[in-house]
């Protein structure tokens, strides 16, 4: 009907269905409305650019759900029960080749996930695609779980298994583990999945509100992780390295020399919780973890004091790690 | 400290001043907390692509006001007072001469609407920069102004003055309005300062709630704009073109022809609130805008019907627009 409505016949076609909260409108408003309901709002944002955080040969339903995956992985990480989310999309073209497997993928997930789209923006861009996704969660009023509560004692405790999406990362591009995985494509199909697709756990997250004292997602390398946190509390910590979980093809690479553990403790994109809980509250979240489905394991100890988290291999020796985390910047 | 830390060092230093709520964490944290307050959340997220949105050559302090205010004038249409937002920032570059200028306007603008920084994500691209913000505001429990409550009878009202920023646009690019000013250097930056810089009638929030059935902010040219506020309420529209608010720049290159009202009435970039009023509460809401120093002026009338807009010329004879909107898609 109008020029300008470009833009709302591409979001109509593509992101009407997704918009299943009364607060989104149905998309017809610039706005959308989260309601009061007594609870604090959560809120967190994160973006990923073309060639940056994601492969530009990446099919299109796995960039999808890594857009809101990895802002779901935060939502699980601060205690908070998915709310919806605000998506601006920068787009090189339109075609619906491209558009229609995005939008059923992602879509698929505001239900796995029961996180509803709100509202978004969708600009062209000449250069790389971008998603970005602003995602809101409920916590009850002053429970957010921060970063700044590790104490002394408090056990630091990991979901999942760490280092496998910064080997799928390798293997996607042509790195030691792919030609260690050539006769493999089974393993190589994990590792590419855990790096195109997170597994948020957010299914964790009232777990993790009840038990821990300090908490975020692993995102950027477990070790800068856990710098960030211990720095964020005022203390320190000691990481048993060989209690750090692995999956069975890391563990492969790791026995045979392709990769050393360091590697895999700065790699990125785990998008696993990382929470400190106290002693007694230990069992606990390991034990709802195991009743969800997901492992949860301890792998160190808060200590007091301001120096870099210590990683110790199973002689007691302390690893030099000449790198923390993975950047994008 | 770490790698990875560069978005950090980044974040402290231009961006850590803005981040004053106390939801905002210090910015030390992935999440934001919106407390509960007994409000609805009002929710809009506004990106903007250099070459797309801006100017290349655009000065880094007016791209940051135009990033927050095109948000911050969807806020002030929904009635909404602003209580924060986050950033995205897609960054090609690092440069202080560029970051500096940006967060420094940004923070004036946080202060001058009261709507601080609660959080965000630094990407790098290879690409155009891009800024992309969602910005909350609170209204009263079910009092977002919508949409879709224009009623046959009510009145027609916008702020400000239409088509100065795409006229502006049109001085920086070097067109028609650029000749005709070429000696009138005044005129010129007042049209570009309305394309760099929106003025979002934030002043005018509360009134807008008290009195409008309907209301948007007019940012893809207020004929596109009005024709998807009535598809919205499912009723039509008169307006008399003579009675739209035009600065005197603008009336001045209508009357020499260089440029017709057409172009105006669908020119972009306007960020004035447009809004229906029951008839009796129109006077109030023109009080209201004279109070706080906004010209509110009444355009039109809502009617019956499902067909576009009608815009009548000074002998009620309807204008043939052959474009409603400016689209950046």
């Amino acid at each position: 009907m109008t020029q300008g409505s470009a833009e709302d016949s591409l979001i109509a076609r593509y992101f009407k269905p997704l918009a299943t909260d009364p607060g989104a409108l149905g998309l017809v408003d610039d706005a959308a409305v989260l309601s009061s309901s007594g609870d604090d709002i959560v809120v967190t944002t994160d973006a990923i650019v073309e060639g940056v955080h994601y492969l530009a040969t990446d099919p299109p339903d796995t960039i999808a759900r890594k857009a809101l995956r990895v802002n779901l992985s935060d939502l699980a990480a601060k205690g908070a029960a998915p709310a919806g989310f605000v998506l601006t999309l920068a787009l090189r073209s339109k075609e619906d080749a491209w558009l229609r497997p995005f939008a059923d993928a992602l879509g698929e997930d505001t239900r796995t996930f029961a996180c509803p789209l709100l509202g978004g923006d969708t600009v062209s861009t000449p250069g790389p695609q971008m998603i970005s996704i602003t995602a809101f969660g409920r916590v009850p009023n002053g429970r957010m779980v921060g970063r700044t509560g590790a104490k002394p004692g408090d056990r630091i405790l990991v979901t999942g298994t760490i280092g496998d999406a910064a080997l799928g990362l390798d293997v996607l591009t042509g790195g030691a583990a792919a030609a260690a995985l050539a006769s493999d494509p089974a393993a190589r199909e994990a590792l590419v999945s855990r790096y195109r697709v997170p597994q948020p756990r957010n299914v964790l997250a009232q777990a993790v509100r009840e038990h821990a004292s300090a908490a975020m997602d692993v995102s950027d390398g477990l070790a800068g992780d856990l710098t960030k946190l211990c720095a964020a509390s005022g203390v320190s910590a000691t990481v048993e390295v060989a209690n750090v979980p692995l999956s069975a093809a890391a563990a492969g690479l790791i026995a045979r020399n392709v990769v050393c553990v360091e590697t895999l403790l700065a790699g990125g994109d785990d998008y696993e919780v990382l929470c400190t809980v106290p002693p007694a509250h230990s069992d606990a979240l390991i034990a709802a973890g195991r009743a969800a489905g997901v492992v949860v394991t301890a792998i160190g100890t808060i200590v007091a004091g301001d120096e870099r988290p210590r990683f110790l291999d199973g002689h007691g020796q302390e690893l030099a790690l000449t790198r923390l985390s993975y950047s994008h910047f």
